[in-house]
């Protein structure tokens, strides 16, 4: 290429400002929006992004690699909104944690050849562009959930794209990532949250855990917005997994009340079983 | 002194072998013994045990320092067992993680004057001679819980002990540590577990987990018969914790079943308000 891919990053919290930061290290030329305008600036400041997007999307039409880094919630209505401007983008895709809904509005929005969702399994409980870090992506595991009508150049596009961060892509179908993920990820988030609201419950301060109990707790500092997102979008599965979690907490509880010692014995044996599969 | 300190470590686990290479490395002679008889010879192996005790116990009654390092289910039948022989015993204490149980049983035999239960905050999920080393203690948090009789010398022994590991005790009442450890501790460990029990009735291997989730359940490794006496002997207060956090994921997962986007955002963000804290 004679001059330099355009990208355009719409969302520059941890996650979005993160790849701004890769794109631009790589040579590309990338535009910044985010609803805050003061992280725009700093992204500016830090020079990441060339330049700042206005609020009408008017300068999205240059750019080949759209990025959507916003919570999940927000991701179809901004899709809707720049959808006018998507004139020369040949990748459209998205960084969050579900993708059915992000997915489907692609299709219905009639940009599905163009798009492929990706999911990178990495991150922080940090949120924000001052967490943002280059090289965050790499090694990292990212899924690519493909609309119904994704072209083969978009996909081609997509890999590239996270294989020239170091990162491993692997293909699969939006509700089925969904549904694994509710399990993998939303769940032990749900769990750190409400370990973190019993505590708070009982006067007890972060501070008088030990190394365990920190580990168990340390999600419950994510980001609100990002995570209400999330939980609402995928509610239908996670309600499952949260069932199934109770359901395994009444039961450990009600070992304890009968004194039934063999069953406390297999509540931790199996565990350890499992975790050191 | 001129002739070094005798010090007998029943139990050569993650924490008693840990203490046993911190005490043979500042010149203590170390008696060890291990139900398990191949950790008495490994530890014997490494230089850190002078010599195996007999299962009589007999060659106790020299030493000035009695460590109980088992499981709390087991300490008080084998105070009970040593009992006869702490002849020359200046402090006899414990490692465990729950206090009352060991406390009263020392007032019953007749030792709480000599008798102050320790809790070092430190640790790992791993157990076993394998996973003991030297400097474990430095940096820690150690509780000491005396009995309602431990003498002045008794307590300045004890809290020599650790500060010349580079602990910093702490003096609690056993029934206060019980109730504070029971949220501090043991809930994490036991929401930890029931997370792993969730997964791995749902098929989802530890493999499938990002970083956030593998830490919230890096717990359910621990050892299964170290966290069954202890829950059991902290049944009353754990079972209120484990109550506490069924309550909130109940009170999550009805948000999510009513879609009531406020309530899924006051969960998430009343944690991360515990967090920042």
């Amino acid at each position: 290429v004679t001059e330099p891919c355009a990208a355009v990053v719409l969302g520059l919290g941890l996650m979005g400002g993160s790849l701004a930061r890769d794109l631009a290290a790589r040579g590309y030329r990338v535009l910044g929006w985010d609803r805050d305008a003061s992280a725009v600036e700093s992204a500016h400041r830090a020079g990441v992004v060339h330049a700042g997007l206005s609020d009408d999307f008017g300068g999205i039409g240059d750019a080949d690699l759209v990025v959507l880094a916003v919570p999940v919630s927000a991701a179809p209505p901004l899709l809707e909104a720049v959808r006018p401007h998507l004139h020369r983008a040949r990748l459209i895709t998205d960084l969050g944690s579900t993708k059915r809904s992000i997915v489907a509005a692609a299709e219905v929005l009639g940009v599905g050849e163009r798009f492929v969702g990706s999911h990178p399994l990495t991150g922080s409980h940090q949120s924000g562009w001052e967490a943002a870090r280059a090289g965050m992506f790499g090694g990292a595991r990212v899924f690519l959930c493909p609309t119904r009508s994704s072209s083969a150049a978009a996909m081609a596009m997509a890999r590239e794209l996270w294989t020239s961060l170091s990162a491993r892509t692997e293909v699969v179908d939006a509700a089925e990532h969904d549904r694994l993920l509710a399990w993998t990820s939303h769940l032990p988030q749900a769990v750190s949250t409400a370990l973190a609201l019993a505590l708070a419950s009982n006067d007890v301060a972060r501070g008088e855990l030990g190394p365990g109990g920190r580990d168990v707790t340390r999600l419950a500092g994510s980001s609100p917005e990002v995570w209400t997102g999330i939980a609402l979008d995928n509610a239908q599965v996670l309600i499952e997994a949260v069932s199934a979690m109770e359901t395994g907490l009444c039961g450990f509880r009600e070992a304890l009340e009968a004194k039934d010692a063999d069953a406390v014995r297999r509540f931790f044996a199996r565990a350890r079983e499992w975790a050191e599969r």
